[in-house]
């Protein structure tokens, strides 16, 4: 058992690893090896084993890993053997849509309250949530112990949002808003930055492979 | 000038570099150094010098980054030194909402086409590209030279969406569906999953600093 902080790429793929031995959870399939899970998730065998080891020795050589068990300890790891609330803040289309997914999020996560600015919103339902007033934000956070929160607002907006989830004690914000957000350090912020997922994918243009060929326009 | 592979994470930070610099550029800012960068956009600046020295010695000691230099360099590096066409499939709330963005993507990159399957949908409007029917999306991707596919139809479809992408050409892939695609070697998938991102956050709940502690439970 390594006590090493772990990099937040490896964070990044546990919920990928438990979703797939989720699906082999429900299929009764008892144990999947490293190769199995490179092969069905498009990762190299030995960074899996790698990414797991950090966090005991889950493997065992000729019969792989115990599906199971693997599943409990990342959930585990991942704080998710309790419940965790979330909220939402911007019902846009963004938000909507976002709202949709509670439904993939079994994992004992959340979203349990969804705000909005604009007056004609408010009262109005999505998936069974009833908007509430941001004006609310800070009390309904704290009395519903909401621990992340989804910034789904403008960007002009996002700041204010981020600062009154702060005040209302919010520990994690995932935010959507193309904008970076200034927070205490006890509060981890990811941003999810459609934006910036599609630019860096026209790197891989014109044949990622044949970078070096590529590359020599750029030598001065 | 390097020519060895450069990793998904630094190509992904690229674009949050050149956004910064478009920012002062619009400022008339003339040059930044690695610790305004770092300070701004939360990253440490050894790791910021590490990336921009991938593609080329940009700095200068005591006088930084020439601004404008760095963003030219870094638009020739994500191929964003030419107009990149992107499709968008799938025009339900996520697909509306990804649509607004295009005002963020000023960079050469831009959402031209949008397809959905449902009839109600065809022949309407989101920010003013008319929705087309997915029947003929080979044909317009082939037409429109579009590069860059947007995946943001339920989850049982989007395999069916990706394999008419690699039919038509397409040669990247954003995917917002929660699945896992197959597609052949050349082509390069992202995979946007929000609920990869929230899941991962609730890692950093219980005071992400106190790692240890909180490790000890997972000793056997």
């Amino acid at each position: 058992m390594k006590s090493e902080k772990i990099s937040d790429a490896v964070v990044r793929r546990l919920p990928v690893y438990l979703r797939f031995l989720n699906e082999l959870s429900r299929r009764e399939v008892p144990t999947v090896s490293s190769q199995e899970l490179g092969q069905k998730l498009d990762l190299n065998p030995a960074q899996i084993r790698k990414d797991l080891a950090y966090f005991g020795d889950f493997g065992r050589k000729g019969i792989g890993y115990d599906v199971s068990y693997l599943i409990e300890k990342i959930r585990q790891i991942l704080n998710l053997d309790q419940q965790i609330n979330v909220a939402l803040i911007g019902a846009g289309n963004l938000g909507q849509a976002l709202s949709n997914y509670n439904a993939y999020l079994k994992d004992n996560m959340k979203i349990v309250a969804v705000f909005d600015a604009s007056p004609e919103k408010i009262g109005s339902q999505i998936n069974n949530i009833t908007i509430q007033p941001i004006e609310v934000l800070v009390d309904a956070v704290k009395g519903n112990h909401i621990r992340i929160g989804i910034i789904t607002v403008p960007d002009v907006e996002a700041q204010r949002v981020a600062d009154q989830l702060v005040a209302a004690g919010i520990e994690a914000i995932l935010n959507f808003a193309p904008t970076i957000l200034k927070v205490p350090a006890g509060v981890r912020v990811h941003a999810a930055d459609f934006t910036t997922d599609l630019i860096s994918l026209a790197y891989y243009l014109d044949g990622g492979k044949e970078r070096s060929e590529h590359d020599s326009k750029m030598v001065d």
